[in-house]
């Protein structure tokens, strides 16, 4: 018995069927005496469906009124969601972003979550109902109605299980938890039992969309036991959790790669004190996430630097470095690349990894673009048509198929 | 120049090509310098659509939840248009019902508006921009989700006029005004160019949908200048407006049908002081609306009570009635009738024009079950099949084809 945040995707919902399976999986944990938060997605492809429309009406939609469009999705599935729990005769309540008290940055696409007033969630619960949270969705402290952007579900849910001090935040989505590296490109991949929140961190903000970064980075703030596990198949997940509770760490515990990478060469910029920080300053305040950053000698009077980007932001960067460059800059960006990335707690203690994961790639002929490293992952930028031979590769070379996980 | 609601319906933004046709309309009256408030309900069988996937979920869901499903219709709707107008050049901003301070009753499917905080939208036109709000919403004291029942967008557009005391409310529809009866049905029908707010409450009272009464209801009591007019085509519509400003009074300006009647029969009531007060007490707590009431001979020691109520709310009602009845009593119900009415202003300086109504009807051979009437208006109950044919004789009979309207 206990607080349990319960989070479904889209693909768990994505139709009346799924909705009532989803229904019945509550109902048993609920059966349980377990207090029970729901945090659910839109259904399925909705969103795709709404955004469709809207680009029917213009190619440049406002991002307040997208906000105002998309987060209908979320409120469909908690309604529904709701209705499917009263028909198997549990109390259950549906919540919007707002009414569950989820404020926000007052910003429209990709706001964070500021703070979550439980009141009425608490009252609720203590009501003895399940209470259905729309998923990535708040309100700003204007009550303007604003997304959390990409995952945002998963950042919901875990905000929601810090803010009432949930016992454990089970993730359901459609794979069977957190793997050495994407099954669907590596066949021997295998299910990790757990990993810490560094590792998935890394993991998650190199493409491994199993969870978004920015929930693992709020269950890690807020101490928030995190499962990720299948609402399709009832087999136990991945925990997420302290290091220091796990029995061992791996040098390398997973690699990951994502495709959704542009990189944007800035060239000539003055050598003055203040250029990176207002290039960067600037990139932020539209709220463009840059990754990797290397800039060239830093001596000379002109210096280049070069960033990678997600490709949906791309245009946008372009426009403002643009608007923002003295007539002497020059602007360069490449959409044809991919970064392949080794995570592990191990690495901490074990210098030299990334020196092998440089020799694994050469020793394959695959060239790299750009390298950053971090205490825990060492990332590679490599041209895009060569990205999944990369993965397979590095799986292979640093024996993640075998006995080194599933413990 | 003035400040002007312009509500449209759910066929007007059926699709995204009409949207874009509401959107020019919009447009143009904001290039002559109006500041434009617009309702819009949800895009055409978007709501049954919603109500669909419900029924596909369970047979009796919560009002609750099904005013968080069906709100996303016009919420979809708001965004849509907005964007629309953007794309025109058109500074303009959504509101939900909530954001728009739209307060009402806490109850669900049916709730009245009670007040309207108008500041959000005051400052929205002072920044010069045309302020879309989701009709048929609001929010209860308690921060629920609310619906305001069927044709709420035309409650929600009468009420967002009197709160920011707009010059005229614009009701686009699809039909070109009020007619003299339902152009579907009598062939010979006149467009009226004016007509008082009692004789359309009437008339929307009585099943001529162009308007829900509620909300002529609401312009009579805050003097909301309304007019009726197609959004496909660009015609003068009908002014309902204060009957002494009109040119001239017609003793019968229209007849009316409804179809949706049924009438409901208790039996064997014990004639106490209290008993008819506390039948539809009862009745009115559950928001059931009684139409017309007919009592027997008050002097025995059990009455009978008939009357008749709209055909979605009997399955309510028999319920209601059974839980608070005694065990003697009996009721009956029936289906298989009509309303058929006529209305007009200049009946209450005309006695004997109920007599003549009474007189056309029997000469067609259309017995009457039931009559009720007003000051200006007249109803009887005849039997389903014999309606439209009431219709016809009493709209030929009292020569409303012809020269007494279009003045």
């Amino acid at each position: 018995m206990g607080i349990i945040v319960q989070k479904f995707g889209g693909s768990s919902v994505a139709n009346v069927e799924r909705m009532k399976r989803v229904a019945g999986i509550i109902a048993s944990n609920h059966a349980q005496g377990n207090q029970i938060v729901v945090v659910v997605s839109a259904m399925g492809d909705s969103t795709d469906d709404l955004l469709e429309l809207a680009s029917q009406i213009t190619s440049n939609p406002s991002p307040r009124e997208i906000d105002m469009l998309l987060t209908t999705g979320e409120q469909v599935s908690i309604s529904l969601l709701t209705m499917a729990l009263h028909s198997l005769g549990i109390p259950a309540i549906s919540l919007t972003g707002w009414q569950a008290g989820i404020t926000t940055e007052s910003i429209h696409g990709k706001a964070r979550v500021k703070n979550i007033e439980n009141r009425r969630i608490i009252d609720e619960l203590k009501q003895g109902k399940v209470v259905i949270v729309a998923g990535f969705q708040g309100i700003s402290k204007e009550g303007e109605i604003t997304t959390l952007g990409r995952g945002g579900s998963d950042t919901s849910a875990v905000s929601l299980a810090a803010a009432i001090e949930a016992d454990l935040c089970e993730i359901y989505t459609d794979v069977e938890g957190v793997y050495t590296s994407d099954p669907r490109v590596v066949k021997n991949a295998q299910k990790l039992n757990e990993i810490s929140y560094d590792e998935m961190l890394e993991l998650a903000n190199l493409g491994a969309v199993v969870l978004h970064p920015r929930a693992v980075e709020n269950a890690k703030n807020h101490n928030v036991r995190l499962v990720v596990r299948s609402s399709f198949i009832n087999k136990e997940g991945t925990i997420i959790k302290e290091e220091k509770e796990m029995e061992s760490v791996k040098v390398v515990t997973g690699v990951a790669h994502d495709l959704d990478v542009a990189r944007v060469q800035v060239i000539d910029l003055d050598n003055e004190l203040g250029t990176l920080s207002n290039l960067f300053k600037t990139l932020a305040n539209h709220s463009i996430n840059v990754d990797m950053i290397v800039t060239s000698d830093y001596y000379a009077d002109k210096i280049n630097v070069s960033f990678s980007i997600s490709n949906k932001d791309l245009k946008e960067t372009l426009q403002i470095l643009e608007n923002n460059s003295s007539t002497n800059t020059k602007i360069k960006f490449d959409q044809n690349l991919a970064k392949v990335s080794i995570v592990g707690a191990g690495m901490i203690s074990n210098p030299g990894v990334a020196a092998e994961m440089f020799h694994i790639l050469s020793k394959a002929g695959i060239p790299i673009r750009m390298v950053s490293t971090s205490e825990i992952k060492v990332s590679c930028l490599v041209p895009s048509e060569q990205a999944l031979e990369a993965v397979m590769v590095l799986h292979e070379s640093f024996h993640l198929e075998g006995s080194l996980v599933n413990k």
